[in-house]
């Protein structure tokens, strides 16, 4: 491919391939999953979403019931007024099955509270902290009443040969957006099917760049806990995540042990035990933001800012770029160098929600007696 | 008083009250409850404060135990490594009462996400979302079995007779700082005995100065869920928070409804539900800080900044006021105008924390078949 001629991908063609997924589970369902979708701001973005998921659900045969409180509902009401109370009884409606907020309402930390209110198990965005605690350990099959808990248990990590999940198991909710990318990713090649499950993505390396709790840090994470080395910028620090062990230079005066060279045995297993982590383990770095990406094969930004752009003169030339972010956080000019520019990944996101929708209904099927 | 003669009063005059107390409870524990303080930065304020729960709680006779971990406990190690190992580890430790974890670590948002992880059942500081939920709603008495639901669930308010909790429940956490706070205001002579509990803050105009959800809008909360006008100021917006009825003034044009005026005992009745809302409204105010100060009995300030000031100028001749940041939020001629000035409240905050501590050994007592 010559240099300046990047493709441009739109997320339409990889929605599609999880369009046919979900039409399919969904023709399968015994009646439509309801899908209720809270909406208490006038902002033109959430209005444009909540419009956008109508139209979606119409397609794909959800029933989608769109709630509007506050400001969103009646301009004489306040930006975000009703949105908890509103939140409160769709978890306690046994007709719903999902329920998604269009946020922002009050800002990151308030948000965050919100996040919190809604049930794990009708928890379609993936936002409760619970899934953020099982995607930070790598936990990736669970029984659904783990969720019940006040708090997370200390697990042994099952063993993972493959996305199968164990009998009893099913699959932890994973947040929408981060998911979107990483599917994202599988389709532009970037996970090596050929490696074991679990680390396809072993011998990549990955700048993130934005550590919020909602999108950056667990897209880090994921990526970290599939074998990827990542570097996860935000506005003052640059952490590298990874499974694999963090290797010093040997010692040079370093005097051998006592007991002489450990038989080649436990060599051997040593070096297996350190093979890596169960889960991604995040170090600082002192590359700069430069440095990163000279040495990245996939840069994602997600900064919510109109001005912010990653410096195409930077890239590794032939890299992916994604852009997560609602503003364009990359330069006109990316395709110059990198050979794969995907500039939204929204559409990919709201599909994922659905088929968090759908893995919400395996929840009941498979422990019935979860309270809903 | 002669203007310019403000009273400044020390935190451990207030904090004498409550250590008899503590002093008291504990001497009726079976055995002295064990604290753990997790310390993973190595942050001065964090260690100094480590250092003073420390002596506190050997002054007190409850047995705490610092766990170091991360660059607190190696210089090797990362600020806040193994934070969360070290609060799953005292979550299922049977031997742990009470958890603490000296903030800030990460940030707003991850620490946010780790306070999350704290089982609700050690929770001392009173920083997990069913806490918060429980201080927005106005929910002051629980059954502990009610925080081992994944979500709140929407139950009637038990009526408020006083602050006695009804048999088969406890009062509800409250976290620390919001609630030393309150404490202090008390002491200060800001809630009237008189009044009825749960309303004893009517009539009293209150600026709190900073809205996150740790400190800011639980006090705003707490204090309009007592009966307060309360102006909850931030960064980019002040809000009104109140119990009472918002009040519009009457429409000039209004039509007398076709049946004419109501009956005098409807109108009573619908003057009495209008009373106040079971917990406080926010509604957003278009006062400038200047006017709210003008109109406050009681300023509080906990922006953490060294550079912030309420300038003295605006504040109402003979008002409260109390600086909970770390850094002074007040200028130094601020008792030309405040009657009281109250510049910390870091020593009331520890023994807050201490009656959770025993409060919490309370939900197992009540209710010795929740798994702690």
């Amino acid at each position: 491919m010559a240099s300046g001629n990047g493709l441009l991908l739109k997320a339409d063609t990889i929605a599609d391939t999880f369009r046919d997924e979900v039409k399919t589970a969904l023709a399968q369902c015994p009646r439509a999953p309801r899908l209720i979708g809270i909406l208490a701001s006038t902002s033109s973005p959430s209005k444009y979403y909540a419009e956008f998921t109508q139209k979606q659900c119409d397609a794909l045969g959800v029933d989608f019931v769109l709630k509007k409180t506050g400001a969103a509902q009646n301009s004489d009401l306040e930006e975000g007024d009703g949105v908890e109370e509103a939140i409160i009884e769709a978890n306690e409606d046994p007709n719903v099955d999902g329920i998604m907020v269009y946020y922002p309402i009050f800002g990151v930390q308030q948000d965050h509270y919100l996040q919190q209110i809604v049930s794990p198990l009708k928890d379609v965005e993936g936002l409760h902290f619970k899934f953020h605690y099982n995607l930070y350990h790598n936990i990736r099959f669970i029984e659904p009443k783990s969720l019940l808990s006040p708090s997370p248990q200390q697990t042994g990590l099952l063993p993972l040969l493959d996305d199968q999940p164990p009998p009893g198991t099913v699959k932890s909710i994973l947040p929408c957006t981060p998911l979107a990318v990483v599917k994202c990713l599988e389709y532009l090649g970037v996970y090596n099917r050929i490696l074991t499950y679990g680390d396809r993505a072993y011998g990549k390396t990955v700048t993130v760049i934005n550590r919020s709790e909602v999108v950056g840090r667990p897209l880090a994470a994921l990526l970290a806990n599939d074998g990827a080395r990542v570097f996860s910028v935000d506005i003052d620090s640059i952490q590298e995540y990874t499974k694999r062990p963090h290797v010093s230079p040997p010692e040079p005066n370093a005097e051998p042990s006592s007991s002489g060279e450990p038989s080649s045995s436990e060599a051997e297993a040593a070096v297996k035990a350190r093979r890596y982590h169960p889960r991604h383990v995040a170090h600082p770095t002192k590359f700069t933001l430069q440095q990163c990406l000279a040495l990245s094969d996939v840069v994602i930004s997600a900064v919510p800012s109109p001005t912010y752009k990653v410096k195409t003169e930077w890239l590794k030339d032939g890299c992916l770029c994604v852009n997560v972010a609602a503003d364009k956080n990359f330069e006109k000019d990316v395709r110059e160098k990198a050979s794969l520019y995907l500039p939204a990944v929204g559409k990919v996101t709201t599909l994922m929600l659905l088929r968090n929708l759908l893995r919400l209904q395996q929840y009941k099927e498979i422990q019935p007696d979860v309270p809903q």
